[in-house]
């Protein structure tokens, strides 16, 4: 993961399949966790401590869906695609362990496919791969395929 | 869709595949669709009334991963699966068209798959399908799907 955060991008054509973006990490605070859980996901599990340790998890986690909603934020707030996003259409995310109060999350990108629409030339599909991992041990706790306009 | 919220599941066993439910409908109101953006995703087509009446989209509209989100803690709220939810692992999320403020969107489920977990037989992996449809018109603005561990 590089230490400086990338420079906003100009183009879809900045770009090339196999790049590597680094956007330093996020930490996921307890009372974050709970008012995301009560908007969006209130399962006893994301809101509350006594039940989170009797379920499954022994413990509070946060809500999938919060995880993968603070990682974007974060890389959109660094402005990496402030010059040329276009909105998405698609993501395929995946939570393959759980996230607790406190827990520091590191949050890498890297360029996976990218196609020039053939129809509207001023812009072209990107795939990208955002990963999530604990930065405590590595743990991988978010890994999200996205698809996103572009301008050019 | 049907008019009634369906009762909460006892078990995966309850499910078969091919079985629909409906939700009934949640409302995007404008000023969550701005408090989210600011949060979780502050691009300007969904924060800023002005730049997004210059975008490509020709007005506001609400983050993706907030009309997920929404759409997520409204099948939350009904209770359908409080006593049988484990977690998730996975969303296919997709946006086809986009939700603007005021839409009212309704919500449908359909169970694609059930798979008995061979290690753990007190639960089971569902993959449900959520569909939400702008109910002025029909068009589909979400489409998930989701893998559930539930219990037996």
């Amino acid at each position: 993961m590089s230490t400086t955060l990338p420079a906003p991008l100009r183009s879809f054509d900045d770009l090339s399949v196999g790049q590597e973006f680094g956007f330093g990490s996020i930490r996921m605070e307890r009372e974050e966790i709970l008012d995301f859980a009560r908007r969006y996901d209130p399962q006893p599990f994301h809101l509350d401590e006594a039940a989170a340790g009797a379920s499954i998890f022994g413990g509070l986690i946060a809500s999938g869906l919060h995880t993968q909603a603070a990682a974007f934020g974060h890389i959109i707030r660094t402005g990496w695609v402030k010059d040329v996003s276009l909105g998405g259409t698609e993501q395929v995310v995946r939570w393959p362990a759980p996230v607790r109060p406190g827990d520091e999350i590191g949050l890498t990108a890297r360029v996976e496919e990218l196609i020039p629409s053939r129809s509207k030339p001023d812009r072209g599909v990107a795939k990208i791969r955002y990963i999530g991992r604990r930065v405590s041990d590595g743990t991988v706790v978010l890994d999200i395929l996205g698809t996103h306009f572009l301008k050019r």
